[in-house]
């Protein structure tokens, strides 16, 4: 049973620790599904060996999607999906000036043969959300997670 | 094999024969990755009743991925994943007056609960790789093909 | 006298708890012109099935005209548009990242077919007025009013 | 009948002749379903008196709702709107500049007591539509024509 | 001299008393130049037969320009200056969700043949800073007094 | 009498040849209303001491206002007002790829103590009549061109 | 002396051949300034490893400043940045749809530690100036082929 | 050896003081690299003569590079550009009411001839250290202290 697995299915990196705040939304809901993941700081501009060798090897250590969260210029994404045939969905962290509207032009906007798939602006929880529902594509006893959360949040 | 398969993997929706154009992009890729896919175009507003129809019935007739268009005030992504468990890729399509940055904020900035991960405005060949990312993440066979389309880009 | 009607006139839907602060003007300004008013609270993606009953049976219970209220990608005024023939008012409610701009976007640029009128951001109070010169469209008692409220602002 | 009367039921009022290329989509709408209507071209800037005259009657010559249409520092409906108890709808016409956010801002973003609701940027047909549910709310014979075009909009 | 002259030179319009606190900077530095003005707090929307009172008659009554301040869909300037021959300095008041990038577009695109020219967002003190550049356009002791004021910011 | 003047009252300067298309709209409009003007093509970047010359002397050759035009980091007008005790008002120039907001803000925005009044994007018309009004603010007979103007189009 | 190296002193590399038609007024503007340069085109998503063995080696070859180009998410002078100690100026490359916003944001919001300075939207010929003026920075020759440059355009 | 030079390599100018809390970052990493500079306060539009006079006069006594930063309509850098064949590197002060945009827009988007380049909205440490590399690109000197501090940073 997926659950009972050791191995990460969702890898999620953010820039800074200064995202962690925001990213702990994230994580609390990849919890709550019972999906294991694996946690990584790095920077693309200041530790880009360490995102390349972390995003080069995800696919062969299980790992089925990838979450990336930055701010600002936020080419955490994209440098990532570069480096892995695994989909990556964005959070674009909110800036103090532009409010994230230049995390998620940096993120969404993507050229032709490389996709981040964005989430809202600081939208952590509805990245696991959404990275739970690319894990269930492929298994049903997470497509359920997501029906019973479904269900729930209608009653709710 | 995947490709031999004649069920649907995944279900292209857009609001409006207009969007077709932008979207061929997309069928295009899909073709090229030899996934099936589903075509329909209704609109969110104009056509609720069969947008919920087919949308609640995408997970049970074998659908493991949405890729949902639409412009302006863009709300056909959020009322397709308000009825399926399945993931939803966006594509904000461009708007002749604003560019198509209200079609995007229309989509990404989906509440917390109910994700819509965007391409970039106009991605329609990116959501096309998106959504065969997905597949694969369950599926290795769908992951070669990205990882041999991916090598493909970086030899051209 | 329609003040004495038991009725709701308007129905003031909004799509989270957290918009009431916000819609507390709009009540309070309903209260004064003595328009009586339903309140419900559902969203148009966590709980769509309440959002369409609701909205399908509110002319067939006796309301003219809908008040939608919603923050970010702000689809619940279109939503409710989709499933019924009286007119939709919209308040986009501010947000914490981009101000509201995305709200109203996501609610005033809706496609050919079905509007939903907005009024400013976190416009609760003028969404209240705008209801009562629709009702007041049709009941002179209510244009009356209309015109006192007019009449007084301009002597205070 | 509604039909057959003979006193403009809506007043449409557009700042400069050359807005009348976005109208007539307004204007046809209106003639489909029967609405009698009364056609201005009157700016707020440069001929005020005849926009008070003519906002000022608007009520007393049997009209239930005006629609303004105007761009850039788009002022008219709020002009007219500070004359009348009838309710305004707004719509704001593209510029070439800024793509019509300036139209927008300036019709939507009223401050409290008068309210201006703003259909989307160039949305002519859909002031009509909303303006035709404005007098359907207090006169069935209108609101049966919104039903029966939404039916044959969900069929086409 | 000008300064012992007792007519208001300026005539100071604003739309809410809520823009006297920024508006202070204005009233602070027609003082410093010893510009005599005229305060009024009138609104464009809610008191337009007050506002236009007072703009039809500030020429004749001896003001030589107006400034005006207003903040969202900020037509006060432009309602003045359809009124007047004279020359409208517009202040655009900062606004809690856009900025006052709203006010700015409401007050500065003005149409065709009846200009507003604005300063900066809250640029109150700017604004009196122009009014007297305006009457010293026709009077040399104000002028005197701009170039004195200028003398003394570049030596600060 | 004013118009005999063979001194230029208004002094139009823009950045660039390139501006000349849109500022024909300015000129035309001064010499309709028989206001003598000097004309200059001068860029604040490239030949900042002409701009200084031009700029330092404008007030002592008997020019009452000036005009600026000039797009994208438009600095023109800043400069200009940095060195003249005159009033100075602001064209922002569209620009191709921005639509011209940000010649705006680079007009509008100024720091205090130093004001451009603004006019909108390629408002090229509006300056003249502003110039004029200026002018006016301190000359009957130009004031009554204004309101001749003003009388001219309320009837056209 | 410099102009007879044959080292390439300037890197410019840019995300796409598409960009080429808008980078060939800055490789002629270093035609002109006789700085040697070499041009590549490389795309920092579709191939990483090209780009990063580029950058990795530009110092080391002889180059003094790179020059990077890309429209969209545009990380490419962020992908270069982080592997070389050289200087990055960054062109933002207008785009269709947001005219190049999104393409300044990604650039020039770089996080702290790694900056790319960038120049306007397709400021292609700007960037080759800047470059020169950063090998000038160190090398009399050039500073004062921009001194000769400064001086022309000041004539012209 | 660079470090024991008196003279100073970088002339870092600001618009007002207040800018000054902002720039610490800016000076703080000067120190750090052991770059001598020199600080100047001068604002483009009050003083600009004084601004005029240290910028003709930077190269000559030694300087290699400006830091300019201002905010709102931020001239100060493209003012200062027009007078120094130096590199100017603009730092985009964040505003109260637009987040900065104003002032990046005004910084960045230079027209042709004389460039002005971007970092960050903020970016003051960026700014130092793009300053320290421009210096580098002509003494291997402090190319080392860039390629030092990287290498830091990838371990921190």
């Amino acid at each position: 049973m997926a659950e009972q697995s050791t191995t990460p299915l969702v890898g999620v990196i953010m820039g800074s620790a200064s995202d962690m705040p925001v990213m702990e939304a994230c994580t609390a809901q990849l919890d709550e599904f019972g999906v294991p993941y694996e946690l990584v700081i790095a920077s693309a501009h200041r530790n880009p060996a360490k995102v390349h060798e972390w995003a080069s090897t995800a696919a062969s250590r299980g790992m089925r999607v990838i979450i990336a969260a930055a701010g600002k210029a936020a080419h955490l994404g994209g440098v990532v999906a570069a480096f892995t045939p695994l989909p990556v969905v964005g959070v674009p962290i909110k800036t103090s000036d532009l409010g994230g509207m230049d995390s998620l032009l940096s993120m969404v906007q993507m050229p032709s043969g490389v996709p981040v798939a964005c989430v809202a602006i600081n939208g952590a929880k509805n990245a696991a959300i959404f990275a739970t529902q690319i894990i269930g594509a492929g298994d049903p006893a997470y497509l359920q997670k997501i029906s019973d959360f479904k269900a729930a949040m209608a009653e709710a």
